[in-house]
């Protein structure tokens, strides 16, 4: 017998939630140790569904942990979105994406972590950070304030230098990290064909603040 | 009693040749499998030392299988060396080091999946490719051809962009590597200070084929 519409929507509503739960649960687990190395039970129970929920969402820990980081990401591109609005400048968008990006290091370590592991499958996401990216690389492309080709190769580079910087972030504590940020932000600027002292001073703008309320510049 | 001098040199030559031999054995793994997960005991076999010598060496599999690709790396960098011997225009090298590695995903495809996993940690390595790019990178910035202020960021930027292009072809094997790899190298020219027309051009001479006998270019 057909399941009725009203149930079918009752079902489809409870399996999003159990998923949104597991995802929730893993993010935690991350944000909290960056450890993928809980057990589903663990997580499950975290999560308050039973262990055999997980595998109606997830074929492993690997593609939930994945999801999770990806959900993280998406996130954080709103929050971006939020506090960079108002800038018109692609450029300046690129550059303080970027800047913002390499800050996680500190705001949010364990993220990161993460992302030293798996960030490569998500230099080329559908979500996240990189279509934001790609977003603006179109932008500055069509208004010829960059002269690059291709978006995809451009984002090959922006996203490979950020968790490269990361990495570095990571072997050299000692190291200031905005100033890195910085100077790879200019570097990478002058990459999409934005003159050198232009991209100084655009990698060097003050950059919102991601605690406070997001406000549009004027 | 102490060990006298002929006989201490005889056993530190047999250290180093037990030490060359699992590496050399963890490398024969990789480039025929990628799998680092083979066991310390067949390791141990198919270097023909015995099982105890492994720990005076290494810590874990995961050191060994590092000084594994640090020594493939290692390698490739004196190839490249006597193959681009010759060259005198340090954005040229730069160019052709990074499209020659970016081949690796063909011709090495094994080393270049350990390198996706543990690709990071080599960036700034202090031997294989790193040091020889930095080497390149320094010519360029005292003749005045790069206009960079910081070889570590740069390096940064060529290491991180290099592997998010392995990365790449990995996930789109239909892509024209040779082609996305000059797009890529021809960027990170123009972000080392290098001018348009002549990044375009430079990303694109000839390369030297790696199996062919290494000649001087006159």
């Amino acid at each position: 017998m057909p399941t009725s519409a009203p149930s079918r929507n009752r079902f489809e509503r409870r399996r999003a939630e159990t998923r949104r739960a597991l995802v929730r649960a893993a993010r935690q687990i991350l944000a909290e140790t960056g450890d993928a190395s809980a057990s589903i039970q663990a997580i499950a129970e975290r999560a308050d569904v039973g262990f055999g929920s997980f595998y109606n969402h997830f074929a492993s820990k690997t593609e939930l942990f994945d999801a999770a980081v990806m959900d993280a990401l998406e996130e954080l591109g709103q929050t971006f979105d939020e506090h960079l609005r108002g800038i018109d400048d692609p450029a300046e968008l690129v550059a303080a994406g970027f800047r913002l990006s390499a800050r996680l290091a500190d705001s949010q370590p364990e993220l990161m972590q993460v992302l030293r592991h798996r960030g490569f499958g998500h230099i080329h996401s559908p979500s996240g950070l990189a279509p934001r990216a790609v977003r603006d690389l179109e932008v500055g492309i069509a208004s010829g304030r960059f002269t690059i080709a291709d978006p995809t190769v451009a984002l090959t580079a922006l996203g490979g230098s950020l968790l490269a910087l990361v990495e570095l972030r990571f072997a050299r504590p000692e190291l200031d990290g905005d100033e890195a940020a910085s100077n790879l932000a200019e570097m990478l600027l002058r990459m999409l064909g934005v003159s050198s002292e232009d991209a100084h001073d655009v990698a060097r703008r003050p950059l919102p603040d991601l605690d406070g309320t997001p406000s549009a510049r004027t």
